[in-house]
């Protein structure tokens, strides 16, 4: 029996294949799950704090309509659930209608539809840097031009913005959407100030485009006020929302294994997600819309999201400690206000991406940076996760990191002394610091 | 407030979503659960079969395990769902393991991660005529040339397939893959016959080509001997499979509203695959995943697929005689040996879709054929779904219909007599059978 060919039917793929790559995340996640693994690197949720008991009780409920639940639903969803939703955009502040509000198989596909809907080859998107690889992945089935705007604490930087959509404008290119994850951002932690918020209103109005404001973590606020969403604002000021595509999801405030989320615009364009729905996968599953409308329903759900802020704050905190404490003093990180993410950036020199091997050799494992830019940037960078591993595992995991990040910078303090004084270092371990050492001022 | 403009936006909108149509079943699902209506419109399986005790006993099992089933999963599936697949696919015939398989959400989104995968503009696929609209529909999002090839009652044409094949070849247009559903096929209810199976493969050997082979009625089958699948009959050539993708589903063997199917191929192609699911929806529903290998590992699968297959043989049935007693002798249709569907065709001159809102009037609906096409053919045929109503309410469904069809019949009758007369018929009804009037000879 011959071997596959993998490379075999190369001629038969389309171009967009060429350009995706696959999210570092994902295909780390097999090794992530061995036992012993402090993992910081998944963005996953704590369901263990759901209880099995509320879980049977959602079933039973459900139970009682098997059939519907077993069955095809409408293609933008069940009317149950959103009505849930209206209520969990009236606690975010955006006042709003059933009609308003389309169901996706996870926020995930929002981005994916949306793309599906904006973008012909060669468009461009405005987006933070870094921002959520899981958008560039979705973007890049559309083969965009993606321009990264720095973000300082307060978010993405709209005189930086103006800029890109200047150039794009002057190349071109046709800016169709400003991408932005306004609240504790994934990955960089941080949150994109009130008048900001208004600034980028003004440039997409300006420039004529539209805001796709993806909002997971909003309701995961530690400490300080809640900030207006986009589409708030928007609302405020036009009376109705025009430009800002929504979207929201359940995973964060409910769980990620029900893969439900949702997209809030006005009718015309989803008039087109409908039609890119259809295509993608007919409807989102009855059953995990049943469970969410009978938990939405029946329970304390804001009792539940404040449980899960008290757990998530109390690891955040344990990680910005432990950072504090262990981490050498060339390393920085964002401290974020809610979320799921702190964001680090080591010296210039070290590349984050050829030191995980050896992070998870001393069971420590982050996301590198690099994923999280269509370009060449952030290889200096990680995400680290705060949510999902108990605290003390998070002091542990931090510091088996810092010792990693230690050798490196040792590694390349005797380098450095050894080109110094002409004796031969090791030849791979040059190699290995080669791509960065350019960079190091 | 101002009303908004539903145009607005056009300029912003991808040129896909201009060559993408609304599905009209799923546009018709509103109207169609009106208490009162017989609809033999839907896909829909009868999920009721399944019933209350066996869906809490899955929920209890699945309970054990919340926490996972809550959480986000690998992008490819669960291995215990995999290794149902792999029992699945060996009562299909084909020998496999975990790793040649790849979880999708839903059978749909098997046809859109294929899609995106070999699609660049203006390729060209090779498909049925009729074909499955929702392949259409997912298809249309990478802009392909859509080749229809006719069929009799034993499936695709295998030497009109190939006059398509080299009128492509002469155009200049790259053919990327062969998709047909060679069981009790969507819309058609006909069956690929064996020596046709061998055929498509060799046709797809000579021009360098995939072929997808989509699956979702396989196992249903009423009467008559089981074909084998492409897929095996290229392993029984090969040993291993190369070019044939193939797509289960669990809509049809175990229910709808999990929204589960698979892809089955060799690695390289699964591995484009990954990256499209990545940026789709990251992955599929533990909670979903978990239910179904509950299902098949503790249960007897094939008993409930058999107890589908006697509730479905019998309506089948109640259709055919139906139709049979009541059509007008002009009305012709497939006899199916499973699936779901019989697919009926008109005198030419009667339009399926301009009819539909009086058959809707009448209680009864189907779905007209010309959504089943790319191009503008179908127009007098209807798809009429026999799984989901009861027998005596199909009877009265066909008879009703019947009396719709033959209302239309008389209509033109005495149309054709009219204008013979030189007598003035209303316009209305002229412009109504207008369209269709030029095909009838």
């Amino acid at each position: 029996m011959a071997l596959v060919d993998l490379d075999r039917f190369d001629f038969l793929y389309a171009n967009r294949v060429k350009g995706m790559k696959t999210a570092a995340t994902r295909d780390l996640m097999a090794t992530l799950s061995r036992p012993g693994i402090i993992s910081l690197a998944g963005g996953f949720p704590d369901t263990k704090a759901f209880g099995e008991e509320a879980f049977k009780d959602l079933s039973d409920d459900v139970a009682q309509g098997f059939a519907q639940a077993l069955q095809y639903g409408p293609t933008g969803g069940l009317e149950t659930i959103k009505d849930v939703i209206v209520d969990v955009m009236e606690a975010e502040g955006v006042s709003t209608r059933q009609e308003d509000v389309f169901i996706t198989t996870g926020g995930q596909q929002g981005l994916d539809l949306v793309a599906k809907t904006f973008l012909d080859e060669g468009d461009g998107i405005i987006c933070e840097g870094p921002t959520y690889a899981g958008a560039l992945n979705a973007f890049a089935a559309y083969r965009p031009r993606i321009m990264h705007v720095p973000m300082d604490r307060a978010g993405m930087i709209p005189a930086a913005a103006r800029e890109s959509l200047e150039k794009a404008r002057k190349q071109g290119v046709h800016v169709k959407f400003i991408y932005t994850v306004p609240n504790f951002q994934n990955p960089a932690g941080v949150t994109l100030a009130k008048e900001r918020r208004r600034e980028l209103l003004e440039l997409a109005r300006e420039y004529d485009l539209v805001i796709l404001e993806d909002n997971p973590y909003g309701m995961l606020r530690f400490e300080g006020e809640s900030l207006p969403t986009l589409a708030s604002l928007e609302q405020e000021d036009n009376g109705e929302v025009e430009r800002v595509v929504y979207l929201g999801t359940f995973s964060k405030i409910f769980a990620p294994g029900v893969r439900l989320g949702w997209v809030h615009a006005q009718p015309g364009i989803l008039h087109k997600i409908n039609v890119g729905k259809q295509g993608a996968d007919l409807c989102s599953s009855n059953l995990s819309q049943m469970m969410i409308s009978s938990f939405f329903q029946n329970s304390d759900w804001r009792g539940y999201v404040n449980r899960l802020n008290d757990i998530y704050r109390e690891r955040r905190n344990a990680m910005l400690d432990a950072l504090a404490e262990f981490m050498p003093k060339d390393v920085h990180w964002t401290h974020p206000e809610g979320g799921l993410f702190v964001w680090a950036t080591l010296p210039s020199y070290i590349d984050a991406t050829a030191m995980l091997p050896q992070a998870i050799a001393k069971n420590v494992a982050y996301v590198p940076g690099e994923g999280f830019y269509a370009g060449d940037e952030g290889k200096n960078c990680m995400r680290l996760n705060f949510s999902f591993v108990e605290s003390d595992k998070i002091r542990r995991g931090i510091e088996l990191l810092a010792e990693v990040i230690r050798e490196r910078m040792e590694l390349r303090g005797s380098l450095e002394r050894g080109s110094h004084s002409g004796s031969h270092a090791s030849q791979a371990s040059q190699a290995a610091e080669k791509s960065s050492s350019r960079k190091s001022g």
